[in-house]
C-alpha cells in the first residue's frame, strides 16, 4: 500500500506520529529508532544488522543527518532502500520529517524499518517518531559516564546497547557501572553490549530484532 | 573585582555575550569555550591542560552538563575554583547561563577561564559565550567522517583537536582526510592533534593557549 500524505498531519508533531504509528501498525511493519552521540558506531551497526537480517527480512531505513548523504550510501551499497533526511542545522529527527518519506516506501513490502536518528545524546530523546523501539547506543570509547550525565535519554529509551567492546583493553569503561546506572534510570530498559566490528555479541540484537518483529506481525 | 550581575543582561542572549566579552577584557581574563561530542574527552583534555598551566596561571572552570557535577568534581579535585551549570536537559550552554555564574569568580584573579560546554555536536555551535576562542574536540573512534557531516559547529569554531590519537591503530580514522575536510569547511581554522591521556601532542596545545593568554593580556 502506497502512503498519501495527509497535510494536516504535517502541522502538529503528536498527529503526526500517532499517523506513523497506525501505518506502522497497519503494514505490520517493525520500526526501530536508533539514537546516539555521533560516532557512536549507528550505521556500522546498522550496516552489520541488515547483512545478518537480509535473507529473512525485507529492510529498507531512513538516514537522518544535518549534511550529507554519506550514510545513506553505505545502506544503499547493501541493496537497501533508503531515504535520506537533511536537517541542516536541526538536532533531531520528528515524527512530520518521517511523516513526509512515507510515501517513498511500500510499507507492506517492508518488515522492518530503521530509523537512524541525528548524532545526538540529547535532543532526540524527546521526540516521539511512531517507532516501536527505541534504542540508544553508547559506545565503550565515550566512557560509562554518559549514562548518568545524559540520563533523559537513558529513561526514554527500550534498549541501551554498547558498542564497540572490542576497544574496552585500550579505554577506560567499566560495563556493570553502566549496567547498574541503567537500572537505576531506568529498571525497565535492556541492556546489551556487543561490537558491530568485530561481531561479538551481535546475535543476541539480531535475535532481539527477530522476536520484535513477530511480536509486531501478530499484532 | 567582584561582578555585580546586571538583571537585563539575563533577557537577552546577544546582550549577554556582549556583558562576558567586555567583563573577560576588563579583567584580562582569556576565555576559552570547549566543544564536542559526549566522550570525545573534554574534561579529560581539561583536567591535563590545568596540570600543565596552573603553576604559571590562574585557571578557573565553569562546567556545562545536563545532570550531575562529576566533571566539576573532576576539576575541583586538582584544586582549581569550578563552578558547575546543569541545564537539566538543554543541549548546550547560553551566554546568559555564563554571566549569572561570573559572580561567584574573582575574575581579575583568573588568568585562564576555561568553560565545558555540554556534549553535543550541534546545539552549542550558534551560541556565542563571549569567549575569545571556540575550540572542538573530535575524537578519533568517533570517524573522520564527523567534520562534513556535522559542518557547522566546525565552520563555527577557530579549532578543531582531534583527541585519542592514542587509538589510531585501533579504530579507522583517517588524520590527513579529516585535516582537508576542515580546510575546505573552514580555511582560517587551526587543526591539532593529540592524546589526553598519554600526552602526545599536548605541548603544542599548550602553548598556544600560552600565546592566547599573552595576545589577550596585551589588549
Amino acid at each position: 500500500m502506497k502512503v498519501n500524505l495527509q497535510e494536516d498531519v504535517l502541522k502538529d508533531h503528536n498527529l503526526a506520529a500517532k499517523y506513523n504509528r497506525e501505518i506502522f501498525r497497519g503494514n505490520q511493519t517493525l520500526v526501530i529508532n536508533l539514537m546516539s552521540s555521533p560516532g557512536a558506531g549507528k550505521t556500522t551497526l546498522l550496516e552489520e544488522t541488515v547483512k545478518a537480517l537480509a535473507k529473512d527480512f525485507s529492510i529498507a531505513v531512513i538516514e537522518g543527518d544535518l549534511a550529507t548523504d554519506r550514510d545513506a550510501e553505505r545502506l544503499r551499497a547493501l541493496g537497501i532502500k533508503t531515504v535520506q533526511i537533511n536537517t541542516v542545522g536541526g538536532c533531531h529527527l520528528d515524527a512530520r520529517m518521517v511523516a513526509k518519506t512515507l510515501p517513498e516506501f511500500d510499507l507492506d513490502d517492508i518488515n522492518i524499518l530503521f530509523i537512524e536518528n541525528i548524532g545526538n545524546l540529547v535532543c532526540p530523546s524527546g521526540y516521539d517518531l511512531g517507532q516501536h523501539h527505541k534504542v540508544v547506543i553508547l559506545s565503550v570509547p565515550e566512557g560509562n559516564d554518559k549514562i548518568p550525565k545524559y540520563p533523559v535519554m537513558f529513561r526514554r529509551t527500550n534498549m541501551t546497547i554498547i558498542n564497540k567492546i572490542d576497544l574496552l583493553p585500550y579505554v577506560s569503561f567499566d560495563v556493570e557501572e553502566a549496567k547498574k546506572d541503567l537500572e537505576a534510570i531506568n529498571p525497565e530498559a535492556q541492556f546489551k553490549t556487543l561490537s558491530a566490528r568485530t561481531g561479538e555479541g551481535m546475535e543476541e540484537w539480531i535475535n532481539w530484532i527477530k522476536d520484535a518483529y513477530s511480536e509486531c506481525a501478530k499484532q
